[in-house]
This record gives structure tokens, C-alpha cells and sequence, in this order.
């Protein structure tokens, strides 16, 4: 079959990792006998540097009419220290999720077994461990107003959300959840946001579409205290966009690494994959970032273009490396493998 | 010295603490020779069965012009699963904290060398951890605008934060970090937040009032994963009302139990002192509950009185229970005490 793949790679350590993943998907066109057309763009602050704008709109166009995009990381630090910069690297990377209406950020999380030791928790914590985050990607204070007053003396954001935007991903949670352990559970903070109790009431109403699935409400103070004491107890997690955005990223120390986190955001017209990690700015260059998250972030986008035994191939590849530890060096230590080799072992066993 | 304290013992597990804490206290007194005269009143689930007001306007009054308030706490599983409820426990508490311009919840966490086994995280990674936690109380999305459509169909909160809002309690966590390891952590999501930017901008300028105190700034996601992979890199934690409550409660795991949490809620007339843990509905009246959270709430207490040899001997009257295992059932598993007989221990060392 034939795919047309935008490629953005971003900033930092994206470049790097995503050459890995393009690697891998070439062999998986090679031994499947498929087409996949590669097409690269500027996103993030390479984009800014080059042309001013976060998001080009050549960029923008490529994704829209792609089959997927790969999209590596964005930010870079000399934004973060200036509060007053105009434009930064992340709007590039929000409009693009908004423009692409990918409204739900899928992001699976679970012990491997041969990692199980590289965590800072302990192993009979973890151990089984295996959940699914489903986090809103497009809603939230992410997207609502913002404003400074003009005397520069106080700031705003508003979270808002509909009815509509929480019905369309908790759909694709419950779905998950059916096909999963059954359960779910919405974090959220009820007990003080209006817009929690909005999503606290829709999920509730569509649960009953999904009589088969176990509902669970947890405020999100709690939540992040029992992803940690219990995390075996999640399955599918059901939450707004700034709510995943702290969770998913505290899970990932459940993983043993967050070079090891991939993540899937859809919409209705278009898909996009990526690491959860971010752009590692310290580790640029060096080979040392992981590319399995990116390699893994690849693996989903095979299942959702429907090449089901594809995307398996890529993640036992990613296992065997695990298994055989040929890995960057935030897993293995002593004997730390570079990038660029991780990427092509994993292009050798396909 | 004579003192008024104000004690509103709440929901749950709030009374049976509160009670310990009490007794402990008594204790303190009669040792060192003061006088302090409680007074009780309801607040939260409990006040909205009696007056359906979750605080009444005595029990505000009562606080206004105590010295200080010890307090349990709040919150009952009937109105969070009813998104609908127009009179919440929370409010009473959230209320209270802004009536009582009660601007900054200072949280300590730190790893006791006798409970460091029973953390979900590894010795090696908490062995050490020290830091405090400072959480601004009475601003930001708690306390903006709130709205839901008429039709029901959208809702929305409002995040607002000012210049002095953030000052206050700046000043406050550099004065904290001045006295100890001399490292401050902003937390924020100056990326994606227009109010999180003020926060960097405004905490950047206070901190060249502090040249001793070394600033650094991480995002609320990535904080979400240092605090279990590196808890030992935090002194001075600063940080927004939404982000501090997260951050704490997910902080607590490294003491090994919530029920050890204490905090203070700091305001320039008044100060409130509560555990960090919340009002436990299923354990209420079991006789269960860790009465340590409110005991240390009132070493705070004492502390912010003025009485720092009296706070020192609750302190060691907890270190030592700790030692000797008499204690609940979070801490102890096979021999475990009854919160009651706890307190009676605490109070007998006193
Ligand atoms: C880079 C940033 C804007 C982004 C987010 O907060 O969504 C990142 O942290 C993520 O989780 O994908
Ligand atoms: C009960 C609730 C409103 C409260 C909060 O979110 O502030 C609690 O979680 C806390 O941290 O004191």
C-alpha cells in the first residue's frame, strides 16, 4: 500500500530521533512491500529561526494533506527564560493540533519486564502495571483566552470546554476500555472546577451507553498521589488537556524512562505521533537520546493506517532491543549504545 | 501565654484528628505553662447538615478574631458525584481561605529515616529528601470567575493571577530558601500560560532581591517526573494554587504516607493549619486514621505563635512514635494503634 508520511522533526533532539523512526518505517515499506513517501517540514523553533513563524504554512498544508505526520519534539530554552517573547516554539506545535482538530492524545503506559529495575519505584509497585491515558488535546486552558493587561500587572487563561468536546474522546476512551480491562477512570477536579463538573456529568451520561465499563472519578491532587502508590489500578484514564499533560508525563516514570513514552493524537481527518518526551535541548547532538518513544510513537501510527501486523513487527523489534539492551544510555548505563546504532538495529531485525 | 484557638474539626476523619491534636496540645500547654482556650464550629458536609451553610458566618467570625485555626477536614462523596449540588463542603473551606486572605499554604515534605522502607519508591532515590513546598492559597483558577451556559452545554473557569499576588508569596519562599539549602524552584507552564509567564517574569525580578538563592524554573509536567525521579534536587519549591495542590499531594508519597502531611496557610492577619491529606470518608469513625498530619499542623501552629521550644517537642514526640512503630495502620501493618491510642502516646511524651 501507499502512504504519504509528513515528517517534522522540530527542534532539539527531534531531528536526531526521528531519522530513526524514518529508518525503521523504510524497512517495514522494504519487507511489507509498501510505499511510504516521506515529506519533511520545519515546526518549533527551527521554524522561527528560519522563517519567523512556528508553523509555516507550507507546513500546515504538507500535514493536511498527508496520510500521518511524524512529528519529532518542540521547544527550546532560549524562549522559556523570555516571558515577553512574541512568538515561541509550542505555537507551533498547538495550532497545528488545533488546525488538525486532534482532539484526542492517546498515550499508553506499562512496565517492561526487563525494566522493571531501572525505575525509582519499586518493582513489586510497577510490576503488570498497563494503562492508557486519553488525554483532550485541542480544548482546556491550553486554548482559551489568554490576556495581559496593558499595564503588564496581571495575566489570564480560560479553560472552557462543551459537551461536544468532551462526548468525542470520552467516546474513544470508553471504546478503549472495552476492548481493554473495563475500566475507566476520569480525573478531574469537581470538586472546584465548573468545567470538571461539566466533564464529571457527560462522561457519567455516556457511561451508560458502555454498561459493560466500571467508571471512576478521581480528583486530580489525588490522582497524582495514586499513580504513583497504586498505578495497577488504572486502565484507561479519561482526562482534560492540562490534567494529561501533568499525569501522562508522571506516569512515564512507571516505564523506567520517558525516552520510552509514545503517544498518538487523533482527530476526525487526520492523525499525528509523537515521543512524549520533549526537545532534551542539553542532549542535542550527542547521540544519546532514546528513539524508542519516537520508533514506538511510529509503531501506533502503522496500526492506525490499518497495518496491524506491521506496527507489531516494529514493537517486537523494540523489545528484542530492550531485551538484548541495546539501548541509549538512559537505560543502559555501563554499556550505552548511541542513537544512531539503536536505529539501526532495529532497522536490521525487521 | 494565652492563646484563642479556633478548631473546626469538618468532615470525615477530620473530627478524630482534630481530637488527638487537641489532647496534644493540652498537653503543651499544661508543660510549659500557657493557656490556650479552644473554641469549636463546624464547617463543610457537617455545617451544610446543620445550617446549610458550609461556613457559617459564626464559624468565620470565630476564626477572624482567634489567634489561630487548627483545622480538620473537608469533603463528602454525596456531593462530589453530584455535579449539580449548589452548596459544596469545598466552598466552606475555599471561602474561608480567601475571607481569611490566607495567600500562602506552606507544605513541608521530607523522607523520616525510619519510614523510608515504606515508600512505593526506592531508599536510594528519597534517602535525604527535604524540601517545603510553598502553594499560593486564594488566587489563580480556585478563585476566578466560573460559568456554565445556560443551556448547560459549556462551562468555564478563569485563571487570573496579579503582580502582588505573586510578590506576596515570592517574598515569603525566598525569605524560606535564604534559610536553608538556598534553591528555589519555580513551577509553572510558562510555555502554554499567559498568567504562568507573570509568574516567571514577576518571581525573576524578586529573585535579584535574593542574590544568595539560586533560581530554577520547570515546567508543571516535567516537575510531575523530577519529584519521583529526583526528589533530592528540591529546597524551595514555588508555585501557583492549581499546580501546588497536584504537586504536594503526588510529593506526599515520598514520606511514605499522606497521613504524615502537615500545613500551615499563612495570611497577614490570620493563619489556619491543617493536614495536607483530606477528610478520608471511608475510614471515618474506624478509628484508622494517622493523627500525625493535624499533630504536626500544630506544631506549625505553635510555631507560628511563637512557642518554637513547645513546636520542637511535639516534633520530637512524633519523631519518636515514628521510632517506636505506635502507629496507624497506613505506617504500621501488623501491629498497628488506633488513631486515639496514638494521640493518648503522643500526649504522654509531651
Ligand atoms: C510542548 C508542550 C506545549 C506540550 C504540551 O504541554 O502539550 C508537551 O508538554 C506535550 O505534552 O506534548
Ligand atoms: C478540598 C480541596 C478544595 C482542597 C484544595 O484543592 O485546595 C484540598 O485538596 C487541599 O489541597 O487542601
Amino acid at each position: 500500500m501507499k502512504f504519504n508520511i509528513a515528517v517534522l522533526p522540530g527542534d532539539g533532539i527531534g531531528p536526531e530521533i526521528t531519522q530513526q523512526s524514518v529508518k525503521v518505517l523504510k524497512a517495514v515499506a522494504d519487507r511489507f512491500d509498501h510505499e511510504f513517501n516521506f515529506e519533511e517540514a520545519v515546526v518549533g523553533a527551527a521554524a522561527i529561526d528560519l522563517l519567523g513563524d512556528p508553523l509555516p504554512e507550507n507546513t500546515l498544508k504538507l500535514c493536511k494533506k498527508s496520510d500521518a505526520v511524524l512529528f519529532g519534539a518542540i521547544g527550546d530554552p532560549k524562549y522559556d527564560n523570555d516571558p515577553s517573547a512574541k512568538v515561541r516554539p509550542e505555537q507551533g506545535l498547538l495550532k497545528l493540533r488545533k488546525e488538525l482538530g486532534l482532539f484526542a492524545n492517546i498515550r499508553p503506559v506499562r512496565a517492561y519486564e526487563s525494566l522493571i529495575h531501572k525505575s525509582p519505584l519499586k518493582p513489586e509497585n510497577i510490576e503488570g502495571a498497563d494503562m492508557v491515558i486519553f488525554r483532550e488535546l485541542t480544548g482546556g486552558i491550553y486554548f482559551g483566552e489568554k490576556s495581559t493587561a496593558e499595564d503588564g500587572r496581571s495575566a489570564s487563561d480560560l479553560c472552557t470546554y462543551s459537551v461536544e468536546e468532551i462526548e468525542r474522546i470520552a467516546h474513544l476512551a470508553f471504546k478503549a476500555a472495552e476492548e481493554r480491562r473495563k475500566k475507566l477512570t476520569l480525573i478531574d477536579k469537581a470538586n472546584v472546577l465548573e468545567t470538571s463538573r461539566l466533564w464529571r456529568k457527560t462522561v457519567t451520561e455516556i457511561g451508560k451507553e458502555y454498561p459493560g465499563v466500571k467508571v471512576e472519578y478521581l480528583f486530580v491532587d489525588n490522582a497524582a498521589m495514586q499513580m504513583i502508590l497504586n498505578p495497577k489500578q488504572f486502565d484507561v484514564i479519561l482526562t482534560e488537556n492540562m490534567f494529561g499533560d501533568i499525569i501522562s508525563d508522571e506516569a512515564s516514570v512507571i516505564g523506567g524512562s520517558i525516552g520510552l513514552l509514545e503517544s498518538a493524537s487523533i482527530g476526525t481527518e487526520n492523525a499525528l505521533f509523537e515521543p512524549i518526551h520533549g526537545s532534551y535541548p542539553q542532549a542535542t547532538g550527542q547521540g544519546i537520546a532514546n528513539p524508542i518513544a519516537s520508533v514506538l510513537s511510529a509503531a501506533m501510527m502503522l496500526d492506525h493506517l490499518g497495518l496491524k501486523k506491521e506496527a507489531e513487527t516494529v514493537r517486537m523489534a523494540v523489545e528484542l532491543s530492550i531485551k538484548l539492551n541495546v539501548c541509549t544510555i538512559d537505560i543502559n548505563k555501563d554499556n550505552h549504545y548511541s542513537t544512531e546504532r539503536v536505529g539501526d538495529f532495529l532497522e536490521s531485525v525487521i
